[in-house]
């Protein structure tokens, strides 16, 4: 079967999700982010790479946090950004997806950056424009549904390869819901991709996928045995959504239990790392005394995030672009 | 009586309708959008022809994908584009819509790209910009209520120019709801002018103006009659709020009578073109068969559309303002 | 105790409130302003002094009228700039404000432009930019509660300036709803600062501030009498939303009483100035014939407006920012 995000080359086309991408191409996208860390940090924070493209962020789904980490990544690759918000558009005037695509095809799009509530539309969008024939537009997943969010499973990996240097030598624990998280699958798959040897997951039954076991991770339900001796904690995001539901009690109880607070924190290494893609909800998922703690590296995950979605564009637009 | 449109040398000063363009300005701006086709087409799509101006969208009425299309012209020219979603703005505030004006041209604006649901808000802002003496300020209508959208008549006749290289061998015919259409006024307006020797339009009764006629176009109340021997089809969007009230009965059988399918195409020239001016409402005025067939130029038409909108961007404000 | 708006040399580092800023900062501000006044009147409205800086606009409460400006400003000094609207955003999933900044300073933000419904939010921003060290990112208020609007008050400043030269031998009134008016305070502050000798407050008991007086101004509640043989009539905007509780009669009676007419006007100097904010509600504070006529310097305000915005601008982040 061929891979819906590589061209005929086997070179990044798309950017749907990590699970299938060859530990290469996570390699080449984690170098190229490296690279891009220094523009950033710059005075003038601006590098020409994809100077006249069109970059459209197509959002079906309100996130300005995921939209302005976008916005930011193109616009210091000096791309012209259009931001549409689909709600309002003309899906609403009953224009179907894939017209809406072939009206921005038209008009020379070069990339969309797709958020969406389906899983599976961004895939959509690239299976249409390969049917019409059209290699030239570039897709990045930006979350679609409970799918997949590959360029923060991708900004997790750079922020545990810049600490921890060696994926080969690590345990790794996730925590949290990963039933409805998008992000954890992500970070599941490019862990295993990029060889981490012990992948956990920690939450209660009711927020676990069936079977989750078969993604080659260890279970826990107890959150002190499964943070013992880790290099990584990786903290999910609650929704709050969620409370509301049957699934758990109430978000003190949560915090309880599953809640990363300093002293279940204290079995992990001593120089563990704790992650999570934000927003956080201190005090529900987090305690805030870890939250702004040294072994806290979330906010150097955003600034990772901007460098890895400049590489990613510029892999896709960028130097494909260069050769149109 | 003075062409509020021309400034007093005869050039185009603002663009607010097709109706009183005479023929050398239409042909001027097809031919200054057939230069900027290539430049969308670059690897680099920019030119600097607007470095340093300012452009605002003024969108009285939300319109996304006509915003998007502007927006992304006037970039590709270099200017800084400012989005003004003025239903959330001073108006909403109690200043007038002049006042408003008058407090943007004080911040050195350029160019106004004027949506509004009232027919004849963009000539108002016209008249007062020559009232303060501001020949330096530019104005082009991108819809205003049921008179005029005439960027949209302007790609329509690029489009057909582009197939059919000569419009005075031709016969075109405008299919379905011309009542309610600023579409359809811009592009019998625009072919009468370039000489188009028929001109038909196609609809029930109850979606024509009273005394359609005088505008010089032959009506047809039968489709299959009126798409004889025609050269170009141009469809109009219907308005689904159209079928609510008691002017159509229902969209199937709207569909039946006026809708464009395969066999009623058949009855045109085998060569004809369909066009319609998006977002198209596929199995209610037009047959998927026929929207997806090699046939249908509204692809093209988008592509078309950019060109056409920086050709008068650049006119208005470009040369001009060269000048100033 | 230290002047949270200055860095340790004395230099300007945040514009939260002209109250405190000394003499100096205001005059280099003003003349800063002069020499950006010629770019907006340039052909090509650039200058390259933020390029490749990021300037976000944060707005917490909706101004697209305040917003705008600062976009125009920022853009004419070539940054790249970010508008979030905060209401849809973060904050709304439960994130602190604080954690929202941390967010974008890890997006290497150089300039916050904040505008919110609580006095005191831009100081809390700075606050904590202090705390985690990063004096390389500002803050300009452009509005907070009933606080502060500095820009308007400079660029009043620089009205007042360009047309009378000397604020040593100068009458100023403010007129109308001061207990309401952030832009009040800043004015005052700013008159003060500059040495104008009498500034009057004409208003209805139930629109000042208790005590104000002991801000320095002369109070008056017969308007006839407050603005004889003033220089400059500053009015300001009247809310409506203030009409409707029991501190007002009607917006007839107050127009009576407090609106600025000819013949109110014509007991200031001859060449007195008239002054407004911004939206205008044309006979409710103001008559159409004054803010028409040859005293009004209204849309002068909004010119000099952009220039005052770029000038604070680069002062905060063009200089310091090569520094760096």
């Amino acid at each position: 079967m061929h891979n819906p995000q590589l061209n005929k080359n086997g070179e990044l086309a798309h950017l749907l999700s990590i699970e299938g991408l060859p530990k290469g191409i996570l390699t080449q996208i984690l170098d190229t982010a490296a690279s891009f860390m220094e523009v950033s940090a710059r005075d003038v924070k601006k590098v020409p790479l994809l100077r006249g493209k069109s970059v459209f962020n197509l959002f079906f789904e309100n996130s300005t946090r995921t939209r302005t980490t976008f916005e930011i990544a193109a616009k210091r690759l000096s791309a012209d950004v259009i931001n549409l918000d689909i709600n309002k558009s003309s899906t609403a005037k009953g224009e179907t997806l894939l017209d809406t695509i072939d009206n921005l095809v038209a008009m020379h799009a070069n990339l969309f950056v797709v958020r969406h509530a389906s899983s599976g539309a961004p895939f959509l969008i690239t299976e249409h424009l390969r049917r019409i024939g059209r290699d030239d537009v570039h897709v990045v997943n930006a979350g679609d549904g409970r799918h997949a969010h590959p360029t923060q499973g991708l900004l997790d990996m750079y922020t545990i390869r810049h600490y921890k240097k060696d994926f080969t030598q690590l345990t790794v624990a996730i925590v949290g819901d990963v039933l409805h998280s998008r992000v954890a699958r992500s970070q599941i798959h490019a862990l295993t991709t990029l060889g981490v040897p012990e992948i956990r997951v920690i939450a209660p039954k009711t927020l676990l996928p069936t079977a989750v076991e078969r993604l080659g991770v260890r279970v826990f339900h107890d959150m002190k045995e499964g943070l013992r001796g880790v290099d990584v904690v990786m903290m999910l995001r609650l929704q709050s959504e969620r409370m509301e539901g049957a699934l758990l009690p109430s978000s003190q109880e949560y915090f309880k239990a599953f809640g990363l607070s300093p002293d279940k924190l204290a079995l992990a290494k001593p120089d563990a790392i704790v992650m999570h893609p934000g927003p956080m909800n201190r005090g529900v998922e987090i305690d805030s005394a870890v939250a702004d703690s040294g072994q806290a590296v979330i906010l150097p995950q955003v600034t990772f995030g901007i460098a890895v979605r400049m590489a990613v564009m510029d892999i896709l637009a960028g130097t494909q672009g260069a050769a149109e």
